[in-house]
């Protein structure tokens, strides 16, 4: 047993003044740090940018490649009205364009970008789950 | 603007089957779900396990490449002996072990492993950070 969950979320980024310009962008504060890392504060949790060489070393590995799209961090907003606004703000950051917000097949509607490093983030309007004031989520039971 | 949060992360797998069995082997529970994807609820926030070849569509994108240590997923614990426990529960479920839990320069304790798909998790105790009875986690101002 290993507890159901996550606590940490640490993107490899190729050029960290980079990705913090570009988190700054979208109006994260991350918490006073270490010139070599950057964390975010989220609810419960963190989000961590950490250089893609000193990450592969932290796991031990000769190297580590930027990310194609295996993973997929997501917000989930309460309308699609929000889901449009943050994917705007995204592209004025500098974001890359995957997919603009559309209806999806099973019943949302969601974009993708890219962030400078090729880290896909989703933004999504699901009307099955619940999203709460402060920004948590919760899949409910099925009916 | 955007908000500063992450609802849900999810996972491009191989085979969503060999995916699911070694959450399940971990101890992890998914919502019901539709057969070709699994949810595993946390707090405030989900975990979701997808076919790669579906999420890079679902992306927009021709393909995806399966991770390299770009991304990782952590889980932090409140002492080291927990590090050791859930680090031994995950190789028992077949985990990779990339890094056995250690001593590391920041003045924490980690280990790392990859799923079937090469997604990383580290186990970590940072006696920094705060990690809160419902396994939440907070990063406390500096002092």
């Amino acid at each position: 047993m290993t507890p159901q969950r996550v606590n940490l979320i640490t993107l490899g980024v190729a050029d960290l003044g980079r990705a913090k310009a570009f988190y700054a962008a979208l109006g994260w504060d991350p918490v006073p740090s270490p010139p070599e890392v950057a964390f975010y504060r989220m609810h419960g949790m963190a989000l961590g940018l950490f250089g893609l060489a000193d990450l592969a070393k932290d796991q031990g590995r000769e190297g580590a490649t930027l990310g194609f799209g295996a993973v997929t961090l997501a917000q989930n907003f309460p309308d699609r009205a929000a889901v449009d606004a943050a994917f705007a703000a995204a592209l004025a950051a500098g974001a890359t364009n995957l997919k603009a917000p559309e209806e999806v097949f099973w019943g949302g509607y969601s974009g993708y970008y890219a962030d400078p490093d090729g880290h896909v983030w989703e933004l999504a309007h699901n009307p099955f789950w619940t999203v709460h004031e402060d920004g948590t989520l919760t899949i409910p039971d099925p009916e």
